[in-house]
C-alpha cells in the first residue's frame, strides 16, 4: 500500500458547462469520501496543452500533498501517473506533454506508470470517457492508498512526451534584443512574458527607465514599473510579477488588448535605442489597401 | 427518522455570477456541516428544463448516495421531492418534469411529496426565493436524517409532471430514414441525438461505412466512426459516444457549427442512398437573394 | 488564542479561467485542513468594488460562523482584518470599502486590524499577489484560532474606508418622483433597484396598479407585480424580490435588456401622471441622425 491522501487537486479543460466536472467529483466521492477537491481550474481552453501545463507549473508549488489530475485533450493519448516528492504528490494526466513541467518543479518524476489496468477502470455505456471511467476512478484508488504499481505498467519516465518550454533566445545581429513569447494572458489582460529580471539585468533598467518591446512591425516604448498604478493613462508598463517573470501591463486596462497579444504570441523586447523617445509608438504606415 | 446523508449533488440554472449558489451552500453548510456539495452545473440555460433533466439523467448514475437538488425555472411550479433508490437517494427540485428522467433512471419514485411545510422554510425579507429559502433548508434537514413526510404531504408520483424524452421516429415512406433530434452539444461541439446503435444496426453500419444525414434542406455524408481522430480535416463522423448514443463529431472541431445545429434540433439520418458518393454534400440552390 | 472556524466563504473579481482561486483554496487546504471553502461568486466584473459589496451585504446574513474572504480590486489598498457578530466572524479583504457593508449588516465592526505581520504572509518568486501571498496564510491562520492581534496593529474602525450606498431621493419640483438606482442586474436579468416598499408607500400601490419609470428621456408604464409570470408578454412590472426591495421584471425576458439598464444607472419611480395610459411608453423622437 502506499500512502492514503485527502486531497485531489484538479485542472482541466472541461469546461463547467457541461456535468463533466461534477461527474468526476461524484466518482471520487463515493468511492473515496475523505477527498477534497481543490478546483485549479477548468477553463483552460479545449485542448490548450501549452496553457494547462503551464497553469498547473504555476500553481504545483502551492499544493498540498495528495493527487494532482490534469486533463487538456485527455481521450488523444494514453493515461499516466507520475510519482513526485518522495511520494507525497502523484500526478496524473495524458502523456501528452501537460504533467512534464509540473513534474520537473516537483523535483523530477520519481517513478511512472502508464494506467492499463482496466479492472480498475469503470465499465462505459459506450465509448470510453477517460476523464470519467479511467482518470477518476484511478485518483480515488490512489487517494486510498493503491500503489502506483497496483494501477499499471511501470515505464522510464525518459519515454514520457516531454513539455515545451518556450525560452528567450537573442535577435541575430540585434545587440541586446530579445526575441520573447507570450507565456500567459491573466484575466486582467496583463502579459506574462518567459523572461525574468536576470535577461534585461545588463541593461541596468532601474524603475521608471524605458525600454522598447517590438510586437509585429510596431515599436512601442514601455516603462519599467514596480506596478500598475504607477503608470500614466495608456501607458505601458514592463513590471515583474507574482510569479518572478516579467509583464507587461497597463492601469486598469487590458495589455493585451492594447498591444493585440495573445498566449504565445512572440515580439522583441530591447533597450531603448539612441534617439528614440520614451513614451513614443512607431507605426509603420501600411502602403496596402 | 430517515437516513442521514453527508453528500448533497447539486445542478441548476443560477449560474455561478450571482451568489444565489453560494447562499445555498451556506445554508447548508450551517445547518447540515457533514455534507458535501457535488456541483454538477450551474450553468444549464436559464428556464431550460430539458437540457437540465438531460444533463442530470446522464449523471444519476454515477452520484453518490444522498440528496440531489435540481433547480430550474425553480419559481413557476411547487417544490418536490421524491425517494428512489430504497431511501439511498432523494431528488429535490420544482414540479416541472426536470427531475423525471433522473427518477425514472435510478428506479422510479418510491415515495414522493410537496415541500409544504413552510415551517421548516426560511423567513424572507421579501418575496419567497424557493432556491434559498425552500430547497436549501430542506436540502439540510433531509441530510440530517428527516424522513419525507416529515417535510411535506405524500402524493402519488404519477401526479407529478412527467419529463418528455424525445424519441427517435421512422420518417414516412422514407425507408429506412430515421427522424432523429440533438439532445445535447457539449463543450467541444459534439451532437448527441437520440438514437443509439440498435437504431441503425438494420444498416450494417461497420467502422468506416458511411451514411447521411439531412439538416434543414442540407444532406451530407457521415462516416461511421470509433473515434473523432480518425477522421479527416472537415469530415463528420457518427461516434458512439461515452453515453451509448451516437453523436455527429468532427476531430478538433464543433460538429455543431459546421451543421449549425443546436440542442433539439431535428435531423434525419439514413443510410446511404445509391448514387451517393461517401464525403459529398448536396447543398440546395437557393433562388431567392 | 482565538475562536477555531471551519469554514471560509469566499468572494472575489479573480474569475475562473486563471488558477488563482484555486491556489488560494490549496493553500488553505494546506495550512489548515479543516476548513470547508464555501464560493460566494468569483465573478464580480474585475475591480468592481460597489458590486462586490452589495453581493457580500446579501449573503451575509446567510454566511455559517467563520471567516469570510472578499478580494475585489485587492492590490491597491492595504489589507484588513474585521471581527464582527462577538467573535462569531471575521470579514477580510483590502480597505476599500468593499466589506463595509456586510460588516454593518452583521452588526458593525467590533475591532478591526491592518494586515501587517508580513512574517505570517508567504515569501513571492516576484511581486507580492496579495491574495494568494497575504490573504490565504491570514484566512487559514484566522481559522487556526489566531487572533486579529496576533496577525497585525489594531486600527480604529472609523478610520477605515467607507463604503457607498446609494440610497434614492426625492426629484426636485417633481412631486412624489424619487431619484432610483439599479443595485443589481441578477443572471435572469432583473433590475434590483435602491427603493423598499416603504419608498412607495404613500402612493397606494396595489397589486396591478401602475407606475411609470423614467429611464433616460424614456418613460414607461409598469405594473406592481406579486411575481413576473402575471405580466403580459413585453410588459414591465415592478416586484418585491427575495432581498426586501424593489425590481424591474419581465416574463422570462432581461428587463435589463428591454430598458436598456445596467447596475449604477440612474432612473426616476413616479407614481401614474394623470391622463397617461397603463401599459403605454412614451418615447421621445430623436431630431439628430
Amino acid at each position: 500500500m502506499g500512502q492514503r491522501f485527502d486531497t485531489l487537486s484538479f485542472l482541466s479543460d472541461l469546461g463547467v458547462v457541461d456535468e463533466h466536472v461534477g461527474v468526476v467529483k461524484a466518482i471520487v466521492r463515493d468511492l473515496a469520501p475523505q477527498v477534497q477537491v481543490v478546483d485549479l481550474s477548468h477553463n483552460i481552453a479545449v485542448g490548450d496543452v501549452r496553457g494547462g501545463s503551464l497553469a498547473l507549473a504555476r500553481a504545483v508549488g502551492y499544493l498540498p500533498a495528495g493527487v494532482v489530475l490534469a486533463v487538456v485533450a485527455a481521450e488523444e493519448r494514453q493515461a499516466i501517473a507520475i510519482e513526485v516528492a518522495g511520494g507525497k504528490g502523484v500526478l496524473l494526466g495524458p502523456d501528452n506533454g501537460l504533467l512534464a513541467s509540473a513534474a520537473a518543479m516537483a523535483g523530477g518524476a520519481e517513478r511512472a506508470v502508464v494506467l492499463d489496468r482496466t479492472e480498475f477502470h469503470l465499465a462505459s455505456p459506450g465509448a470510453v470517457q477517460s476523464v470519467r471511467d479511467v482518470y477518476a476512478p484511478i485518483a480515488a484508488r490512489l487517494c486510498n492508498g493503491s500503489d502506483l504499481t497496483d494501477l499499471g505498467r511501470l515505464v522510464d519516465a525518459d519515454t514520457l512526451l516531454p513539455g515545451v518550454v518556450p525560452l528567450p533566445r537573442p535577435v541575430a545581429d540585434g545587440g541586446a534584443a530579445i526575441h520573447a513569447e507570450v507565456l500567459w494572458v491573466d484575466h486582467q489582460g496583463n502579459c506574462q512574458l518567459n523572461i525574468g529580471l536576470d535577461d534585461v539585468s545588463p541593461w541596468g533598467l532601474t524603475e521608471g527607465t524605458h525600454l522598447q518591446v517590438v510586437v509585429r512591425d510596431c515599436t512601442r516604448s514601455v516603462e519599467r514599473v514596480a506596478r500598475p498604478s504607477i503608470l500614466g493613462p495608456g501607458a505601458v508598463g514592463l513590471m515583474l510579477d507574482g510569479c518572478g517573470l516579467l509583464s507587461l501591463v497597463l492601469d486598469h486596462r487590458s495589455a493585451a488588448e492594447e498591444l493585440s497579444l495573445a498566449a504565445s504570441d512572440q515580439l522583441i523586447v530591447q533597450p531603448l535605442t539612441e534617439g528614440s523617445v520614451g513614451g513614443g509608438v512607431t507605426m509603420p504606415v501600411n502602403l496596402r489597401r
